[in-house]
């Protein structure tokens, strides 16, 4: 019974079925199911749910059930085992040979998102050939979307989609239909760059070529997909002073440690703005007053900064904003600085205004200043330091994360001391 | 000559030269290119150098234009033209009443996506006939990756990939070929959700359905990145606190308009945190010490607020952490508060026990107190906060905007004095 209904189910619903029993049913539940779908939750699952069931699997069945993926997600998979069990296992797959040599790609190039299962043909072909090509790759081929037709030392020569293959006659050769504009990416290129072209161009399949131009691989827009999902998600994390990589099913100490180190860079900011509150005591001691107008300084710079951070790191992740774009961008930013700078001293003004403080004309006339600089300074700050950080080779969605903000609040608050020592004492 | 080379590259890349030419000169180099390339090249703008362009075209063309696209995409240009210049072209289109029907939709949901061109065949059909089918739409759809098997009154109820059309013998009729299973989606659903069926089964094309269960459209994989890749940026800038809406080229006026909402809120909530400081002006006044804090607490309450707000935000929107989760979610988020909040505390008052202050170890305990209660405080804060928006409909991603900030600095600076009320003074 259960394993019927299971059998109706989508491996990525079983998976998630599997999440909410308690891990030794789980466990049980995926000892019982056929090899084809368990492979396929084997995908589907969380990296520590997946590392807790390999770990109860017979190396026979592992063998069998890694055998039954693609080899991309054989390495993925493999990958992620301890090396005396990959080990164990890897010299006894189908594909021993296509999976090691995946492994040993960088996990976030495009070798090490590309699977080693493609249809190539060569180009003198007829196309009756290339069906029965594609007849022949049916089964361990899940996606077929195209042909490649691939000439000597495996150089790519040009691109089928099967649509083009059904629509023309059968006894002409294929090099008489492929497209030979195709776009390719080396192995070496970064998996985000991979996902900017296959979004760009529309593309369902790329293939992928090795320094000699000859075609190792292929990748699929299913696995670019979550590819762009992770990356947003690690670009969300890191603008939150995250790890990047945390999971909602992570330990407690995992998570504790990941989300440390930016803390401590906050604390440390924090206690330099301190100082620079404590540089100014004296101030302080003759007007007590201007310690309330500590959270508006620093709450506006923060903010104001981090929203022309944000149209910045996306822009440069998106490619609509180049580097050579810095100048006008400033002066842009500049420009709405100051529009919304005029818009918050003046509702802070009118605020002040009213209450019952001496030399409010004084006060109102350092928070008017205050506020305009900051606001201009924060912002300026906020579009420029990705692009600093882009130019360093840093992430520059860590732009947003407490550096930023902590930089903001030290310079405002001098800011701020500075005038009041001016204008108000 | 230009001709020539802009007939080698890709409307993508046509497309961002274009943006990188003098808006006259660009609309210049517009007109000279063959319609095919023109109309691709319109999708690939940006919403303003798009609007610009279409109001220098000539109605004739326009209409041409609009006619070689596939109808999502002449609806989408359509409602970027203003009603009198859509409604003048409207009528005369090809495809008038299938893009009159998409612009029904919202925009954002599945209706507002889908295309109207599919290949649909009846269920009685041999393979030989559906693949004529398919050749006598080859024209005009790009791209076709499943043919639709239809029945009575539209409903679906079947679908067969190209490659299994390929496979199996020319005389089979397709009801024995055809994959019954098939994932199908409301026109009125949202399109993240739409965007998270597609991912999560790996699918290139969904079948769109109508109330009657009758097959209405189609959305395609490439459409589907582009809307996971808006919602992501979406989703940065609003816990930026911007507009969600902000585009690199828009003007310093909209940009500041967008932006002024969530810093008018941030503006308001830290006066409220001044008021707070204002409400223990004696106590600052009997140590103004205490002043060199605040930034600490501040700090400290937001990082972690937004450490904590990312991981949900985020488990939420990809359905990894469920509603009936919280309980847990906040044991296990106050847990990694304790840990760090300990951390945090200990390195704090091993700088502050160096420090020449009156009544140390009173400063200490108070900073100690402090620290741990606003770390727990804001941490539970952040967790909980997304669940509480997604509850009221509200967008989580904005709990991470400058109002959960804002919200744990006046708490924090509460806790602070009440602690330092008790304890130091
Ligand atoms: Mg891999
Ligand atoms: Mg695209
Ligand atoms: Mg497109
Ligand atoms: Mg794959
Ligand atoms: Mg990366
Ligand atoms: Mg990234
Ligand atoms: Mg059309
Ligand atoms: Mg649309
Ligand atoms: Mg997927
Ligand atoms: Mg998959
Ligand atoms: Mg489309
Ligand atoms: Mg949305
Ligand atoms: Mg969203």
């Amino acid at each position: 019974m259960v394993l019927n209904l299971a059998a109706d189910l989508h491996p990525a619903d079983l998976a998630l079925l599997m999440a909410r029993l308690p891990t030794e049913q789980s466990h049980t539940a995926f000892s019982w199911l056929p090899d084809a779908q368990a492979s396929e939750i084997l995908l589907e699952l969380s990296d520590s749910q997946r590392r807790d069931l390999l770990h109860t699997l017979q190396p026979e069945r592992l063998r069998r059930l890694i055998d039954a993926l693609d080899t991309d997600d054989a390495a993925d998979v493999l990958s992620d085992m301890s090396d005396a069990q990959a080990l164990h296992v890897l010299p006894d797959l189908a594909d021993t040979h296509d999976v090691a040599a995946l492994l040993e790609y960088d996990e976030e190039s495009a070798g090490g998102i590309m699977a080693r299962e493609f249809v190539s043909v060569p180009p003198e072909w007829t196309l009756e050939h290339v069906i029965e090509a594609v007849r022949q790759h049916a089964s361990d081929i899940d996606d077929i979307y195209a042909v490649f037709v691939v000439g000597a030392n495996d150089q790519l020569e040009g691109v089928v989609s099967l649509k083009d293959l059904m629509l023309a006659p059968a006894d002409r050769p294929v090099r008489t239909v492929m497209d030979r504009d195709v776009i390719t990416v080396g192995t070496d290129m970064d998996r985000e760059e991979v996902a900017r072209i296959m979004e760009r161009y529309d593309l369902v399949s790329l293939p992928v070529v090795d320094a000699t131009g000859g075609m190792v691989g292929r990748i699929t827009i299913d696995d670019v997909v979550d590819v762009i999902r992770e990356e947003a998600e690690e670009d969300i994390q890191i603008m939150s002073g995250g790890s990047g990589i945390e999971q909602p099913d992570d330990t407690v100490w995992a998570v504790s440690r990941g989300r440390l180190p930016w803390l401590l860079v906050g604390l440390f900011g924090a206690g330099l703005s301190g100082s620079v509150i404590g540089g100014f005591e004296v101030a302080l001691e003759q007007a007590v007053v201007l310690a309330t107008f500590i959270p508006i300084v620093t709450a506006m710079g923060g903010n104001v900064a981090v929203q022309s951070a944000a149209i910045a790191v996306q822009g440069l992740s998106s490619g609509d904003i180049w580097m050579d774009d810095l100048g006008r961008r400033i002066l842009k930013e500049m420009g709405v600085a100051l529009l919304n700078g005029i818009v918050l001293s003046l509702l802070l003004c009118s605020a002040v205004a009213v209450l019952n403080v001496g030399h409010v004309q004084l006060l109102i006339a350092t928070l008017a200043s205050t506020m305009l600089t900051v606001i201009l300074v924060a912002t300026t700050n906020g579009a420029l330091v990705p692009f600093a950080l882009k130019w360093l080779g840093i992430d520059p969605a860590s732009a947003m994360g407490p550096f930023v903000t902590t930089l903001n609040d030290i310079i405002g608050l001098s800011i701020y001391f500075m005038y009041a020592t001016l204008i108000y004492l």
